[in-house]
């Protein structure tokens, strides 16, 4: 996606190898348009599956998904990010996130997941791909099918694509990463 | 906003006094036309002020929130949960929920807010107030001025509706609850 590639390449800071900060426009400040384009742009590329919602992981997809969920008029769920709870009436799994050095779990009610069936995933970003994983484990307590995964932005240099890819799952990422440095800056995938 | 009240009517659900469940169409499950047209009506509503940002704080206010930041044309800004960082680039404040019984920090890079100077905030529950004056603190340290509040759902009965009208804010509920119990069911305000 041209348009996303130039904003990040506008308004993105390449702080290192690994680390890209777009605070400016998708994460901590978020510009409402571009998200409906890529929400658009997701819908798109999905609109021939059978999907009854769209999945996302609080919150940095949120308002990419709400778009997608808007566009091809089904519900958005939000898993939660949260403390395992011991109660009957959720779905749990644990996200270990190497990236951030940190181990939390995801957590959504069943009487919610037990309504869908086959469902895209969305979210901002794909590194390692755990919480990915951990939501896919998730949806599998709940025997939810996922679709398709759609990822605003992938450093296609780290494990999670080729995770995915071995699981044989239909990703679709709209500004891949090859590799990227502060001194020269992004090289794209294609 | 009949249209939400309704909706409240039909699937939530009034667990006791105080609690009230949106998890179908709110918060766990959100269904994104009711977002877009909650969205229309907040921007409708404060479309004559001067802003320059719509903020809300993670997660349930995002989804209505960036479609309030569409329909005006502004960014959204995104108050982060998290601890208490020592960092100087940062804007944080403490928000103490009693509610949920618990205190927890709230943050924003100053690299973002200080790009701003008037703007709406957007949230999906008034109760108590706690996360409002907050955010409220937070946005002083950066004279930032609020121009308005959205709220989607107010349980006027407690302290928060109060003491955002004794600060003298411009306030406006969707759907705003004088008195609940799972026997009676929800008594509107007006």
């Amino acid at each position: 996606m041209q348009l996303l590639k130039d904003r990040i390449k506008k308004d993105g800071m390449v702080l290192s190898d690994t680390i890209l900060k777009v605070d400016k426009f998708i994460n901590q400040q978020v510009d409402p348009l571009l998200m409906k384009k890529i929400g658009i742009e997701f819908a798109n590329r999905f609109r021939g599956k059978k999907v009854d919602a769209i999945m996302t992981i609080e919150a940095g997809g949120i308002a990419p998904a709400v778009f997608v969920a808007l566009e091809l008029n089904v519900p958005l769920v939000v898993i939660k990010k949260g403390k395992s709870k011991t109660a009957n009436d959720v779905y749990t799994s644990t996200v270990k996130s190497f990236t951030k050095n940190k181990v939390y779990d995801i957590v959504i009610n069943k009487s919610i997941l037990d309504k869908h069936s086959n469902v895209l995933f969305i979210d901002d970003f794909l590194a390692e791909g755990n919480a990915f994983i951990a939501t896919q484990k998730l949806l599998e307590q709940a025997n939810v099918t996922i679709e398709g995964i759609g990822i605003i932005i992938e450093k296609s240099f780290q494990a999670g694509r080729a995770q995915i890819e071995e699981l044989g799952y239909d990703i679709y990422s709209l500004a891949r990463i090859r590799e990227m440095s502060p001194e020269t800056g992004i090289i794209w995938e294609d």
